[in-house]
């Protein structure tokens, strides 16, 4: 008996799922039960990297979720309509569905996941993060015997390419990311990738896992990479580090779900495992009690390994019906069964540490003033240093220690305020 | 009602095991289940870290694997007898069985999986590699969807320790050992961790799982790191590279499962991801197609790690357990069920590139005298340079691109045998 599959979507990563499963031999036996009944298209007359019969062919995506054939829905069209809308029926029908779409699982995870419990199917996403990395899968297993007080990751492969030549060809963010649409690693609108918006949905998913409960993906707070300047990355070397951009979720409280869900560009330093991650690879590294640290690493992204993730995901499910150990209730290190929405804290609230560069005019006494305003705002320093000249300004970068953001904020905001300070061109969070 | 554990030893591991069981609040509710109904000890004197009943406690091991309430047995006992045979007993028993066993798995594992499909019940081993990493079941499952062309790990973390500080401090191997054993991070015989034998266990683990088949034990060639000297670690260092004890299994045949399964020192280039993995951390690298390479990092032992990779393997049987799905047909998933063994090429057929480094007297024409038996034996070089002289010895050292190993072995025999040749301090292959 064979399992039935509906492919929604035949692009890049519909076109590496077929070719793996077509071509199946050296890889798990149970792959062979796999048939792929239906693959939705936009247009019939494209031409494809992998052959199938016309009659597997279609462009009508909801004739595939209705049909009872099917036993498997894969989505694979990204966005969020038809995606969601496609995903909710499938499951209406009683079919499993697995998704790499992040987008729509940050953003209508609630609805999904509520949908899928009460008809008893399950909705497997480990392609969603981190491309090829099996990340997904220990953390609804392995690594929930665990109190996870943090994930922290390179969820990003864009953005992390563009960092990591910024850092190496000491170029700026605009001729990279030119560059970058060039070669392919970057799209003709880079917005989602270079503004954070991927990696925020990433995080969103992650910590909803990480500690099970649901994530409003709109009280995540993210910013992008674009003000990230060449100066900036020099300075950030010469004090130790490199810059990335960090998703992070974080347990602030120990006894309820309150956490923080941000994404950020940070200062990393060195030492850090995360911050020899480069080029289009991703990370992701989970803190927990008593495990301490562990990191995952791979290709966060194409074909191949995006390929290699869903058809990990039909493997889980396949191996399931063929055992007939699928019928409700649902195995929880399988489903999703959390229904709380974890508790954002407020952003004023954390503490983190500052790398801050100013402008100022040449006069004397500025440090001082700097100093003194910090300090009367709670604000404690680890350096001040007056860098150099750039354009007849002074340039003074300073760094503090674990402070209130709230306190750090409005500092800022009054030296902003000073006559002798032209500009305030970065400010970043230190890791 | 409660999944009943008899747990066997209550060293390290086991008082880890059931702190992270007692202590369940904050981590998966399933572990709630989870009751520790029996635990078997060496002496009932002995002082705890725990608090147990004292009708939990006992000395007759053998009883908890006879127990016909235990639903599962959790051997931390470590080492081949009794482990082998409680282990045996408690599948004869119908009972489900987690071990942290690396030995008893890597030798007898043909056995124990045998008996456990007849029995219908799961031998779960998350905690024998990698410490807390999740690596097992990854293999196990969602990797398993690629044609795995190689397993690299670093698996053993009191040698990863020991040559960590060789590199940074410069120290001599019998000066860290010392002070390693002085602090604990290794043992008073530290035989097993320091020849590799620790290491060749886990990675005939690892091969066995990645590439489908059983590994004879005895077939795992297997070098140590006793012969690295400082000298050996500052070459390399100059040459790009830090010196690792590696674990490799390769796929040698792309049609059946023949594989080069073997644990020695390393060079490995700088900007490897294996080489940034230091002191007792671990890390996997597993290499695929479609996926490309994909790297598991974290630590490799302590009680904390250990106790979560154990109690992850506990989770998973609960969750079979209390849905009612783990009746027989077992998982394919989460079973082993395997049955043929894995070829072993022969070294002397594979290739590798080496370094080497001779001891020669300060004759002229030395260096034409190697290049020479090295040409007559195909062995092609990458570089040979006279870098110093040692207590009146000149000091040549050798690379060689990828070549036959019985042919280097041949050269080197030859030259070992010329008048001008001192000695061959080391001889360590090239990643």
């Amino acid at each position: 008996m064979g399992i039935k599959l509906g492919i929604l979507g035949l692009g890049t990563v519909g076109t590496g799922t077929v070719q793996l499963l077509q071509d199946n031999v050296g890889r798990h036996s149970l792959l062979q039960l796999v048939e792929i009944h239906r693959v939705g298209v936009k247009s019939l007359d494209k031409p494809r990297d992998v052959t199938l019969a016309k009659s597997v062919i279609t462009t009508d995506l909801e004739s595939i979720v209705n049909d009872p054939e099917v036993d498997i829905v894969v989505e694979l069209i990204g966005g969020l309509e038809p995606a969601r809308e496609l995903i909710l029926k499938a499951i209406q029908n009683g079919k499993h569905v697995v998704t790499a779409n992040k987008a729509v699982i940050s953003r209508f995870g609630a609805e999904i996941f509520t949908l899928a419990n009460r008809q008893g199917v399950y909705v497997m996403l480990e392609a969603a993060v981190g491309g090829g990395i099996p990340v997904i899968q220990p953390l609804k297993q392995s690594l929930s015997v665990n109190r996870i007080h943090t994930v922290t990751g390179i969820v990003n492969g864009t953005t992390n390419y563009i960092l990591t030549r910024m850092q190496t060809e000491g170029s700026s963010f605009d001729a990279v990311l030119a560059d970058a649409q060039k070669l392919g690693y970057a799209e003709a609108d880079p917005t989602a990738d270079v503004d954070g918006w991927d990696a925020a949905d990433k995080i969103s998913i992650l910590a909803s896992l990480a500690f099970g409960g649901r994530i409003n993906r709109e009280e995540v707070s993210c910013e992008g990479i674009r003000q990230i300047s060449k100066t900036d990355i020099t300075y950030a070397n010469n004090l130790g580090f490199v810059i990335k951009l960090l998703a992070i979720a974080k347990k602030v409280s120990p006894t309820d779900c309150t956490l923080s869900v941000r994404v950020h560009p940070t200062l990393v330093p060195k030492t850090h495992p995360l911050a020899n991650i480069n080029g289009v690879y991703n990370a992701i590294l989970v803190e927990g009690e008593p495990l301490g640290q562990v990191m995952f690493f791979g290709p966060g992204a194409g074909a191949g390994a995006t390929a290699s993730a869903v058809s990990s995901d039909i493997l889980n499910l396949v191996a399931r019906l063929q055992t007939g150990q699928i019928s409700a209730p649902l195995d929880p290190l399988l489903g999703c069964s959390h229904q709380d929405y974890c508790q954002i804290a407020p952003q004023s609230e954390l503490t983190a540490r500052f790398y801050t560069r100013f402008l100022t005019l040449d006069q004397p006494g500025v440090i001082g003033k700097l100093g003194t305003s910090f300090g009367k705002h709670g604000v404690s320093l680890e350096s001040i240093v007056q860098t150099g000249f750039q354009d007849k300004l002074a340039e003074i970068v300073v760094v503090t220690h674990d402070v209130k953001e709230g306190d750090f904020k409005q500092a800022l905001e009054e030296i902003r305020t000073f006559e002798a300070i032209d500009s305030i061109p970065s400010s970043l969070r230190v890791l």
